[in-house]
């Protein structure tokens, strides 16, 4: 039994862990070595350079899941089609360097004849699920463009991704919202956070809804330094609104940063429904699962 | 009876129009000089220079409407209540020079305790409303921020903005499918337009169906130049989704430019609703029908 180390190589950054036979994290980098940094061919080299400081751990497995996998990355590891279960997402790694360097294959699913993608995350749900010692969960993994993953008996059944970390984004900094939001990001303001869930909730339709944003500064009936907050509950709650929350009869469970857990947490919790939270170590705990599958440390 | 100066001063431009007597437009300027470009204490003297052109009018009465009549503009003109009847917004004239300038007042309304303004389009909207010999009507103005209009029995009841040509700017410049879409402008493949009109009526959430420009076209599901024809009818799709078409009895009236009408026109026709389209005559329908309720030619 011995070491792995794990990548979490995605578009903007790159982390790695050094993970202990027995999954504990003794280790960890983050570079800003995203893989458009990257020239073609410079992948064995920056991954070399991320993870100088384990050279005792150099021939140990190195499984990577993220962007790397896709077109643009090291080696283009092909989709695997919903529904998926763990052991088939853990054979089909594609090798970037015989028997050294893994890559995890992304997922796609396909509805109303609209495909969709996920790379990376996939570790992340099996992590979560390994974690928390569940086999069929509705899971959040809020970000940039968001996943919404419906387990069941181990297998990734479905998932839908939702831009909303980039719709936010897009307000925050180019819309005419821009003008009037306070430049610098303040401490949230929860009331005006809910505020902003429970109105996209209503509205349910973003076109709308955001230009209220616009008119309750103009008519002086939100305090300025809360915009940001109350625009952040309005695309959180747009995202809520289309998922069958009435149906989840256990916690969502939502992975990622604290503080995209914490908020994401706080609009379930307006709407009444209870959540559970896992952190970045689920990517880390699926990593280490599929090469415990892989039954060959090397 | 004398003809009349109508002005629809924006944000970012300026048009005015001289009107005869009779109603009908005997010449027309378009100038680069939004509100935004105004210094304060300025209007008058850029309204001399665009009206130049017709010194012998130079005494006629002066009817602005739009952005120039908001905080940012010459002379705030307040808020109508919805619902307004075409009386109440004529005899509510803001006078920036006495018997000599007036400008328009914008409509107000409220709905889910939040507020929602138009400057400019209640102009339009009794313009068209005079010009098709309409009391009622369910309206659109396409365009940055359109508007839904109903209109019963010559009153504005209730109307509602939709950030369409915003949110299809900012992922058309700046979201991660700009980075797929062609770079210029092309003609609209009716086709993929309307496929994003119905594919955004089923998803059913923009936040969603936004990321299928991006799967359609890494699945080579959609030719490439066409990405932007999608893009349109995704968020004009997006935004028909939300008004009550079905309880339309009689065409939808859509008021603007001749490429949004067309645009909205196919939109709607994809969905079994029928249209007819007033153009940008219909602002100068509606400051001579204001400037003959004033009674007063100057």
């Amino acid at each position: 039994v011995s070491s792995l180390i794990g990548i979490d190589w995605g578009t903007s950054s790159l982390r790695a862990a050094l993970i202990g036979a027995d999954g504990q994290v003794q280790g960890e980098v983050s570079l800003a070595r995203g893989i458009l940094t990257v020239p073609a061919g410079g992948f064995a080299q920056v991954l070399h350079e991320a993870t100088a400081q384990w050279p005792q751990h150099e021939r140990s497995l190195h499984l990577a899941c993220g962007m790397v996998g896709s077109r643009q990355g090291w080696q283009e590891a092909p989709y695997c089609p919903c529904p998926a279960a763990f052991e088939q997402v853990a054979g089909s790694l594609a090798w970037a360097q015989a028997g050294h360097v893994a890559i995890v294959p992304g997922l796609t699913c396909e509805r109303d004849g609209v495909p969709d993608v996920m790379r990376g995350e996939e570790t992340q749900v099996f992590g979560a699920l390994s974690l928390l010692g569940l086999e069929s969960a509705l899971l959040v993994l809020p970000g940039t463009h968001s996943k919404w993953v419906r387990v069941q008996a181990g297998r990734i059944v479905e998932f839908s991704t939702f831009m909303t970390g980039e719709f936010y984004a897009l307000l925050r900094q180019h819309s005419i919202l821009a003008r009037t939001l306070p430049q610098d990001e303040t401490a949230l303001d929860a009331a005006e956070f809910e505020r902003g869930v429970r109105y996209a909730m209503a509205c349910a339709n973003l076109l709308h809804a955001a230009f209220s944003a616009r008119t309750l500064s103009l008519f002086d009936r939100m305090p300025p330094q809360s915009a940001a907050s109350y625009l952040s509950g309005l695309v959180i709650g747009e995202e809520l609104r289309s998922q069958h929350l009435r149906d989840a009869r256990e916690p969502v469970v939502i992975v990622g940063s604290e503080a995209l857990t914490g908020r994401y947490g706080m609009a379930l919790r307006a709407l009444g429904v209870p959540s559970r939270a896992v952190g970045s170590e689920a990517t880390w705990r699926g990593l280490w699962t599929i090469a415990q599958h892989l039954g060959k440390p090397v």
